[in-house]
């Protein structure tokens, strides 16, 4: 979408050196800025360039995994104190045109099912504005987000980006769209708000490791909230719930367990063997098309001994019905 | 919506005793239809009419919970054997009017949040065609499916309704509404096919333990389908996604945790105190319109040590925007 540049108070690119690779409340802000300011921050992919547009899996084997996840920031908010709430307005969101997708189940056990996908694998997704081609026809709707957005965290010293906190972080949640909003609990003076890990698509899951990964561009109004008291992140969104934004036919698996993680295995593993079986794609490609494509839900969480989580895929992807219907048609 | 009685080859009714509230490969078919055949089965709510449109919560002390649930079969299928695949298509799905919402965290210690909402408690609703009104002119969207769903299990003897098994069972997936299709693997000699527990409206987790409980009428058509082989149930659905089925402003609450129940609790407590603190409900009240209209994802469960977990509210079920805008309009 285009911009209105004029709106931009202030601009963070990771390329002018503004990008970190761990949270710690001792970095120097980069800036500071006012309540109320307008934000772009050009955000590096996922693994800081390492991947490209014309990397193939061989390259992985070298894959230094310190840079990730490079966050562009820390941007200070001015007159931010711990206890506050800092309101973040996701005003615009742009991929740059290609993305990854990585399975990377080697030294850090990336992945829902790191034990059964023990090779690494990279597909390279083009991107046009709102859909990206996979194999065999494979169209993958885009609703570009932000899948590390946070705030600095209370305890001092280096902490991994990999896992979310309560103060946000590498939360993944693809509804935190273009035109959402974000609420943040702030830890510490200035807040110290830094944002990257652009995925280009995902599904709510993440389930391979990694969605669309790709570099970004987010602009972002800051407000702070001392009327509001958060003790994790909240937001508003409208979506995307569906890939059309709107009821459409979707395949559904399921998995019933006494652990929701072991059902939501479940639920993937039946999904992987849908795809392979009916869809004809590699179990790898069925593994990656779930992660940036296929939404789990918890469909029950109280009828003990067991839960049921299930996976959701859009028909709509895919150029062509089912090899062998289950409809019987 | 209009039934075509003459489609309708059998009537199974629970008001004639065709109820059983125990999964039981040993139990006597109520009849045996062939594939193809278009059954109606007519479903008592889950409480078996201890329950009815006139109850307040002091009923609840006397609750038996043997008769739960109360399941209408079963129906044994034509020519169905161990390994075949039970396709159900899901025609057409009426309530009757009125449904409830109970808390029952006593003796079976039921919902997300049981420890925290110790006493019973019950909401009775009026229910139109697509609409039950909760308090304060919050209006629930409906769109009925069967909460239980599901075929004899392998195993003899009688086991309980409440947890799900691979069979089926108490699923709770609530997209498997009017016009979805249900495949469930077979594991005795004619299936054996039973169906209760009508929600008229229930969040992706159920969290309080019920969903609107519903007497039902329900109306299937039943094929086998010895060209698939299935683990657990899978199905076709076109949602419901949203309450409108197009993507709408959502508020969001998230729970970061190291265990995807945990981060489930966490969420839902989150979404409890937004109810309680911006749209004026009970505590009581907001946890059950939670486990009626409000929706689990898991973003991702990927990013070790902790996971993402969200609980989505639509906005437009209230009748005016929130006492304290966290938008600042």
């Amino acid at each position: 979408m285009s911009s209105d540049n004029d709106a931009v108070d202030h601009r963070v690119r990771a390329d002018d050196g503004a990008v970190h690779s761990v949270w710690d409340n001792g970095l120097e802000p980069v800036c500071t800025v006012e309540p109320g300011d307008v934000v772009r921050f050009e955000c590096n992919d996922a693994t800081n360039g390492q991947v490209g547009p014309d990397a193939t899996a061989a390259d992985l084997a070298t894959l230094d995994i310190d840079p990730v996840h490079p966050l562009t920031g820390p941007v200070a908010i001015e007159g931010a104190q711990p206890g506050d709430v800092l309101q973040i307005d996701l005003l615009e969101i742009d991929h740059d045109g290609w993305g990854c997708t990585l399975v990377l189940p080697g030294e850090i056990e990336l992945g829902l099912l790191a034990d059964e996908f023990p090779e690494p694998a990279l597909y390279v997704w083009e991107l046009e504005d709102d859909v990206g081609e996979f194999v065999d026809g494979i169209e993958v709707p885009l609703d570009p987000f932000p899948g590390v957005i946070g705030v600095a965290p209370a305890e001092d010293g280096a902490h991994s980006t990999f896992p979310p906190r309560s103060v946000g972080g590498n939360l993944d949640v693809k509804q935190l769209t273009e035109g959402s909003t974000l609420y943040l609990p702030v830890a510490v003076e200035g807040a110290l708000f830094s944002i990257g890990d652009g995925h280009a698509a995902q599904g709510d899951g993440e389930v391979c490791g990694t969605g669309i990964e790709a570099p970004m561009t987010v602009t972002c109004r800051f407000d702070l909230r001392s009327d509001l008291s958060l003790e994790t992140a909240q937001f508003e969104t409208r979506g995307p719930f569906t890939p059309t934004g709107r009821d459409e036919p979707m395949y559904g698996t399921t998995g019933v367990a006494d652990d929701l993680m072991d059902a939501t295995r479940q639920a993937i593993r039946h999904m992987i063997d849908h795809l392979h079986d009916e869809r004809g794609l590699s179990r790898t490609e069925a593994y990656m098309l779930c992660s940036v494509a296929v939404d789990l839900k918890p469909n029950q969480v109280v009828n003990a001994p067991n839960w049921t989580v299930s996976a959701y895929l859009p028909e709509r992807i895919f150029p062509e019905p089912r090899r062998r219907s289950t409809t019987g048609e």
